[in-house]
């Protein structure tokens, strides 16, 4: 969705006839650092197209929190090339870069409208609705736990899936969208917003084991002990301080290794998700794409004609339901930068639950999916004993 | 796959006069032993059609190896419900079950006529050109390593993709259906009909990183030393001796701990793409899902109207490319029971590669696949030092 967002940007940018110039920067702030830009001022319509559809950042990414000497170097590297206005397409991380950067243009002078157009499959952006990307990961999620859930059946045992998300459950709680019948997995969803008790999980799986037959768990990555301790041990950190998480079977085989030992022979496997959920090639929600977008465009439009010199594109719903219209507006980027959004407590029932409602806010912007048929099912009468 | 050729059973035996009842073993030979039978006969069609796209087995999977006491009570069990026409779908596994329990009705003089129906996303039996259920996996796989490779790109670092296949190499080497560009991953492919020697591994990963500034890298789960022993150590093995691969993240983490012993700070990842290979809603290919459903129609014109009382079903190709005529013919079940086809050697390139004449073979199976496209990229000329 990234790419939807640059092609948005480009598209509002070449229309503008207050922009005389589109330079994108090779990896985000390291770029500008560089002084490496790509010239986006004459990307066929076409091309554009093709881009967009394109999963992660066409312009590549970093993580690099940027220092203050890293802003001057900016400034300097702006005003050699008259950049008066810049968009930075990310999350909180992406965000809190955008404010560094503002903080100091605004303590030196440096006459720039800058703004922040938020992307990212965690959805934990504050103030805003839902976040570009969200929709279309969270598409991913849901049609691996319903074929998941075919798997399980077919084969019943105990299954977890880990799916990304370290500090909210916004993800994982899209697998309650695979839910569709009483006897559906998961069975059970674990999310960061709760303390993850390694006593409680295992009597939750033997409780739903014992009613099902088997038993389909969903848990977030980001799942940590009544300490703040992270379940999953990891010993790398980025620029932001954010332990590694996704790339690892870890937690999964951790849990596996726990389950086991609620009996002998119980077939128990693990999938981590990993980083198909955000970069699966083709799996998208069409609304996350328009929106995707949209934001693009909404933020060249707050830039070339709005008031303020500075902020974060937010989505607001207009009306319910699923042909809800979504709503462009301008957040102050000190409200989102660094700050997460977690899953509100209204769509969390009891230790392991995502409730109905919740479908209500996700099933929108994930589109309509597939459903999963069941042979009609009349037994045979038994003839032997 | 699987349930299209139900499916496609269940219309053949509809539409014969041969057939007067038609019965769904619930959990396959388990189903039988337990006299655990659904009455299909009287199923919609509309029903059956969705059916048919929801994945894994819709009478449910079992792991089991009939003993010789199982034959005697499955032929016990067939004559009480006057059973005379049998299929089974399935890899190698359920074409050995099969192939044991002709053996045994042949032997006691038991009138039936068997057939064993192709499926498995390994793509590993013998006879046939290729197996339903491949062509689909292959299409996720190729997605996958699509947009991971972007991903790569995007971030970029060393990252490992463990993908299913414990004998033979067929899916990951549709890993190779990715790299549509010489700077495209994946760079490594490793498979199982390679021994897999941990140095000259790393000495690969270094040089492709070296060239490409990041290392892509596909690898079967199967992978495994001159010994014959396995990279992935696993302790449960199922009713036919296989060891567990699937389902634990316990190779990628293991190869990431070796790549990371490269250099101080590498950014080294992996995923294992797990039971999503093989279940994942909605990502199938359209002549996967007409072969598949054409497999079940042939075993029933082959048991009703055909000489041979079994056998198994088997696809050729007529003609070449993308637009091939699939031709259904029948083997002997024990040319293709407990043996392995693995990835032909002319597909192999040195230790990690798989060739651009692999393509041919792939291609048609998966279906057209989306294109990644990049931004033109000209690079704006630097004012600064």
């Amino acid at each position: 969705m990234i790419n939807q967002s640059l092609v948005g940007l480009i598209e509002a940018c070449m229309a503008s006839d207050r922009v005389e110039g589109i330079y994108g920067a090779h990896r985000g702030i390291q770029g500008i650092l560089d002084e490496d830009f790509y010239d986006l001022s004459n990307e066929l319509p076409e091309n554009l197209e093709g881009v967009a559809v394109t999963p992660c950042a066409a312009l590549r990414s970093i993580r690099k929190k940027p220092t203050h000497d890293d802003c001057e170097r900016v400034l300097e590297v702006f005003q050699a090339h008259n950049v008066r206005y810049f968009f930075y397409i990310g999350g909180n991380d992406s965000a809190e870069t955008a404010l560094i950067l503002n903080k100091v243009a605004v303590a030196e002078g440096y006459d720039i409208r800058l703004f922040h157009v938020p992307k990212t499959v965690d959805n934990d952006l504050l103030v805003t609705d839902h976040c570009p990307g969200y929709g279309s990961a969270a598409r991913f999620v849901a049609l691996a736990l319903m074929g998941d859930n075919e798997d399980n059946r077919s084969l019943p045992g105990i299954k977890v899936d880990v799916i990304m998300g370290r500090d909210a459950g916004w993800l994982t709680a899209a697998s309650r969208l695979a839910r569709t019948r009483e006897e559906d997995g998961p069975h059970l969803i674990y999310v960061p917003e709760r303390v993850f008790d390694m006593d409680s999980f295992l009597g939750d799986v033997e409780d739903a084991y014992k009613k099902y037959g088997r038993c389909l768990i969903a848990v977030s990555e980001g799942i940590h002990d009544a300490q703040g301790q992270l379940i999953a041990k990891s010993k790398e950190t980025d620029a932001f301080g954010n332990q590694q998480l996704s790339g690892s079977g870890a937690l999964g085989d951790q849990l596996v290794s726990q389950i086991k030992k609620l009996g002998d022979g119980l077939r128990v496997r693990a999938d981590t998700f990993g980083y198909l959920q955000r970069s699966f090639f083709g799996i998208v929600s069409k609304l996350d794409c328009e929106e995707a977008r949209e934001v693009g465009h909404a933020a060249v439009r707050f830039a070339t004609e709005g008031d303020a010199p500075h902020g974060s594109v937010v989505i607001q719903r207009d009306g319910e339901g699923m042909n809800y219209t979504p709503r462009y507006e301008l957040a102050a980027i000190h409200e989102v930068a660094r700050n997460t959004k977690v899953l509100e407590e209204r769509y969390i029932v009891g230790d392991n639950g995502i409730c109905e409602s919740f479908l209500d806010y996700v099933a929108p912007l994930v589109g309509e999916l597939p459903h999963s048929t069941r042979l009609s099912a009349v037994r045979v009468p038994k003839k032997l004993e």
